[in-house]
């Protein structure tokens, strides 16, 4: 069985094209937010309770929705509603990429890490545009992705595979590339400007928009049209500084 | 120049105390969220403007409050606040611990994370306790960290660090230890409670409570009485099963 979550909302359209999708595979279960929790990193409630309801989406498609975030999601579906443990979760298909330094605080990635941290396997999804999106073919890509990769013998516990999908028609798609996180700086800057009661208020803009592509990049890869797959795991520890700072520390005695 | 912020908000307690301690060192900057933005993640604020107020606090402390994230006051600080870039930023000290899983969706981390990617050096503060906190010890000892770590001549650009501070007397206290982000599977269940109309939610209850502690965790570490410092990188690609993928996937031609 696969868990089918997501960041924008049990009734956003990149659900329901991913449900239709993988629906041919075997058994999906839809567990998602009731409403849009875009951009809010990997959070849980804590100082709220959730809510469950289980309803039937348009176009007759079972799921339950939560209030709360998609990592809220991903636990109280495996600890109070599905039957079983579910053999992949999938979150997305988020509408705007996931790459580079947004990949920290992207609610449809931490749906993945949540599935991790709970020992599931799991893949996020996510769509290179925020506008006119076609859903029906980047959740075709979703599948082909997600066919050729889940049963790959070498996936390790704590990762998963946060995918990013061209918004391309399929036959200009060059690819499936594996990358790394993007780790530039973000060319970005804020406009400073006067609201009707002439006071500053400041807005970002620009962000991660840069000329130079790393094609072993996801933010490159995904720029130059094709399909990007990223393993991540949700243990920041930089292990080369560890052991170096363990070493002037005193921790571990220098034996040299 | 040290650039001070928080998730607790800029009239939180935490913050005042390490802007005492730190004002000893060298000149101090305060910006912080205008209100509590606990377990907000890395989270940034696309859709609305950010407002910045300059303010004093309640002892002739300055300061600028800004109506968005951790993430985005050290952005704005940046772009727009200081005269100068500052030789270290420190974010906290929080209320409660950022250990293990916790650490993805931390204010307080998420700070020093942005002020990482923005090329400068961090470290990030968070206090063992939600209750009775002893904000001016902690302010102490987090000086004691700072003072013993900023100039370490090993510290690699992309790497911040992550100070969990213990909830003890300084006499109790054990020591500094340099330890990984724990990664166990967290013990935890939802509560199921009916409320007064008779409608069924949940409540998460017994996160991260473990019987066995491992010292070379920043969880286990703390919890026996030790300062916690993690080494932590926004990058979270795996990088082990990077160039497996990319064997698996073709990418890379295996030369065997």
């Amino acid at each position: 069985m696969i868990l089918v979550t997501n960041d924008d909302g049990i009734y956003a359209p990149g659900i329901k094209a991913l449900y239709q999708e993988l629906a041919h595979l075997e058994e999906v279960t839809v567990v998602a937010p009731d409403t849009e929790q875009s951009a809010v990193g990997h959070s849980i409630s804590l100082s709220n309770p959730l809510r469950v309801n289980k309803i039937t989406l348009n176009d007759g498609i079972p799921g339950w929705s939560v209030t709360g975030t998609p990592a809220d999601c991903v636990k109280i579906a495996l600890a109070e509603l599905l039957p079983e443990r579910p053999d992949l979760v999938v979150s997305g298909i988020n509408l705007g990429p996931n790459v580079g330094i947004n990949v920290l605080y992207s609610g449809t990635v931490s749906a993945a890490t949540e599935a991790t941290i709970l020992g599931l396997k799991a893949m996020a999804f996510s769509l290179n545009t925020y506008m006119n999106a076609d859903f029906a073919t980047a959740a075709r890509l979703a599948r082909r992705v997600l066919e050729r990769f889940r049963d790959w013998p070498g996936w390790q516990q704590k990762v998963c595979l946060n995918v990013n999908l061209p918004a391309l028609p399929e036959n200009q798609i060059k690819g499936i590339k594996i990358v790394h996180q993007d780790t530039g700086p973000l060319v970005e800057h804020f406009e400073r400007r006067i609201d009707p009661r002439e006071r500053v208020y400041y807005w970002l803009a620009e962000i991660n928009k840069r000329r130079d592509l790393d094609l072993d990049t996801d933010y490159g890869a995904l720029q130059a049209g094709y399909i990007t797959v990223t393993p991540i795991c949700f243990d920041l520890t930089h292990y080369p500084t560890l052991e170096a700072l363990r070493r002037f520390n005193g921790d571990l005695p220098d034996k040299n």
